[in-house]
């Protein structure tokens, strides 16, 4: 009942996360019936993105095709003696957006799950490891997600880097309460590692 | 902190309907993590959206390239004495989806909303009128959204046509309790419709 071009363009949206059949529907229909700039936009940007973008190859973050380093990790008002990890590179923009980090990051890509088929040698533990020697590293922060995998992935990071390096300072982010939450609608979780990691006021 | 070609795809992705900032940011980063054939396959559908897809000068329904007029509207099997009006081509496939519906169809472009600017001359309003005539049709189902805008629409198009043409029949959709749907939850307009609107059992 719709024309081929436009079924075409709806299955090829259906791949993006969380978009099923109708939103990318509604995507394809939204965009045939506006300004064929926008289309175009999406198309030439998607069409670059694989080859313009790649990763660092010290800290696994996103970079441009003509840096060579991370620009980040090459800045010399970054501390490279702290190393903050993380799963995925946009944690990385959600921590810089703070302002408050002036160390350096180490992308994992990921968070081991074997039942994903993601075990530790699939992400860059073996590159961490090294930067801490290379780098001369005095603490590695772990920022992993507050998931089953992302608390897996801290413990293993803990016990490969303790048992290298005795003197490492090993930190991780703190659990509690987020800010603006009532009490009363926080997870029991939550709150006992908010209790345990309580601060004296 | 990210590279441009990310932040320009995550731009171009933002204007989707509904999709913010960080949507925006999720599905570039699924894209660029995944496969690229995925992004690529995006990228030549929309390019090409636009000029695979036009629509028919009758019925203002959307059709490929190669055609000339809508092939529902051109099936011999379809009575054109009958003719269903919908504000936007989607609609038309959720009723062609039910199978019941054995005439031809009539896509206004939208409905009434001087709000936005959009005024009775720029909907397809006249060619539906002319049609009437041309294809000496015998009855005209309207089938806006229940929305102020589409009931508007709605009203408009009685007017018009009911002074044109005193035999033509003019209906629209019965407005009741939707199936499935507990009458405790309801709504107040809905049930007042549904029993001004009762059958006889």
């Amino acid at each position: 009942m719709l024309p081929k071009a436009l079924q075409d363009a709806t299955s090829a949206l259906g791949c993006l996360p969380g978009v099923g059949a109708r939103t990318a529907e509604r995507y394809a229909c939204y965009l045939l019936k506006n300004d064929p700039i926008a289309s175009k936009r999406i198309a030439m940007t998607l069409a670059e993105l694989h080859t313009r973008v790649k990763t660092c190859p010290k800290t696994f973050a996103l970079i441009s095709e003509d840096e060579e380093v991370s620009a980040l990790y090459e800045n010399p008002g970054r501390d490279r003696s702290v190393i903050l990890v993380v799963e995925e590179a946009l944690d990385l923009v959600a921590i810089e957006k703070t302002g408050e980090f002036k160390g350096v990051y180490h992308v994992l890509g990921g968070a081991i799950s074997p039942i994903d088929d993601v075990t530790p040698d699939k992400l860059h533990f073996r590159e961490l490891i090294d930067r801490v020697e290379e780098d001369d590293v005095k603490e590695v922060i772990v920022a992993t997600n507050a998931s089953i995998e992302g608390e897996s992935t801290a413990i293993y990071l803990q016990h490969e880097l303790s048992g290298r390096y005795p003197d490492l300072k090993i930190s991780r982010l703190a659990r509690g309460i987020p800010m603006g939450v009532d009490l009363g609608y926080t997870d029991q979780l939550t709150l006992s590692q908010a209790l345990k990691g309580r601060t004296i006021l």
